[in-house]
């Protein structure tokens, strides 16, 4: 570990943001900034209450003290709802170009959905709405939710865990589970490791597209059988048809109207409103 | 954008903190911090000199400072000397428990590979490395490489890319590469959408593991199909048999000298070293 002497009480605070801002969620003791710093615990106590009025008046955040044995500090990141509005609407726009149209009824969306940028910003979305759910990990199936759900699972300072579309070796034993993909039609296998969740865990579910729910109603199962509780989804993109989903409670951020192949339009839109 | 009035030189430079911090590599125009703060830009460049001094003395990277049309400020972050061995270090100890065998000369290593708090500082140390290669991607193959992926192209402000071990019919177009991996010695299909790379671009290969390594030579022939240009190559374990490997350049984080199946024996070493 580093340690920083002689830096003073503004030096100290621009580090304290640094630090916490870079690991969301994460309870820092006090101690542990008293090493880094060479100070004693009231000059950190008194840095922590002039940043919690920082971060308020910058308007970027909360910081919480957590008080007891395993207390300490940490920084909960938020997206100003501006921010989010602005962010939906311009992903809107930017995936409904003609050259993302795909046959077969399709997006192309992998440069969003791979790009850090947008990600790190859906990431802190889906942390910010699921914060109070007490998350242990989140949850995605390969391949194209990955990026969003490492996102998410960072800003909540959780693990993530990744379902895999097929059994691998070197995830050791595994649990299967057979469902029926919403869109095709088509019987497909999902596969994770024993190993991968404990008993009782709150889980958050995430994933980049959802259009009957056929996918995640199979994570649900699997979840079951790893006696773990979903206690939400998020979805990237979700479909207005069919209205009737094989889940009930989800939150999209954007909604699919529909795709007119011929004419090369795509129709979607901002579903700020259910964010809030 | 947010507006925020009133702020002393001190909380100014926490926020500038936070800002750079939040997004390596990153260039922020002075304009957006003067709109920001609302000030003129030579107080801007007051903040900035001394924050280029605090990140110096704090260890937590540079602060470089663009002139000309595009220029502005950005934070390269980095992972100091004692950190990255100690994280290496603490991996190999981590990873190399016997309940973490699975036959067929396999390490259960999923909980490290999808650990936000792992993988972020792995993503730091590979950019770190490759900072001077002028990368215009991250380029992983599905799955478990993914995660550093990503961390790796955040701190290098740059797209990832995915390739699938299946064509996908959301790629649209695809580009298709048979390769013959190196442990299983079966051929096996690469597919990547024709739009996700663009020709010319300087490409940074980034995988979990490497044994022969027939999967990364199938990802360079894939981008030689693009016309891009691979400039480096970063995985994180890498075995020691056998001690040909398919492709020449690359930097592994970990070396793994062999696994004990019968006595539930791991030895991985940190290759430190070869980093710097």
């Amino acid at each position: 570990m580093i340690k920083l002497d002689k830096l003073n009480r503004n030096e100290r605070i621009a580090g304290l943001m640094h630090i916490l801002t870079s690991k969301p969620n994460f309870i820092f003791t006090y101690s542990y900034f008293c090493n880094i710093f060479n100070v004693k615990k009231p000059s950190i106590s008194g840095d922590i209450t002039i940043m919690k009025e920082l971060v308020e008046k910058l308007d970027i955040g909360t910081i919480e003290t957590i008080s007891g044995a395993n207390g300490g500090v940490k920084f909960m990141p938020k997206v100003r709802e501006e921010d989010t509005k602005k962010l939906l609407r311009d992903l809107c726009l930017k995936l409904s170009t003609p050259d993302r149209v795909i046959p077969g009824g399709f997006i192309y969306m992998m440069d969003v959905l791979y790009s850090p940028n947008i990600v790190r910003n859906l990431g802190k979305i889906f942390s910010n709405k699921f914060i109070d759910k007490k998350v242990d990990c989140v949850v995605t199936i390969e391949t194209k939710g990955i990026p969003i759900g490492l996102m998410t699972a960072e800003n909540l300072n959780v693990p993530l865990v990744i379902i895999r579309k097929n059994s691998k070796i070197t995830e050791g034993p595994t649990v299967n589970i057979n469902y029926i993909s919403g869109s095709t039609k088509k019987i497909q296998t999902m596969s994770l490791s024993k190993r991968a969740i404990k008993e009782g865990s709150r889980v958050l579910v995430i994933d980049d597209f959802m259009r009957a729910g056929g996918t995640i109603k199979g994570i649900y199962e699997m979840m079951m059988e790893f006696g773990a509780e979903v206690v939400g989804t998020g979805i990237f993109i979700s479909t207005i048809e069919p209205e009737k989903k094989l889940i009930k409670d989800y939150t999209s951020l954007i909604l699919m109207e529909k795709i007119d192949e011929e004419n090369k339009k795509i129709f979607l839109r901002s579903n700020y409103e259910k964010l809030k």
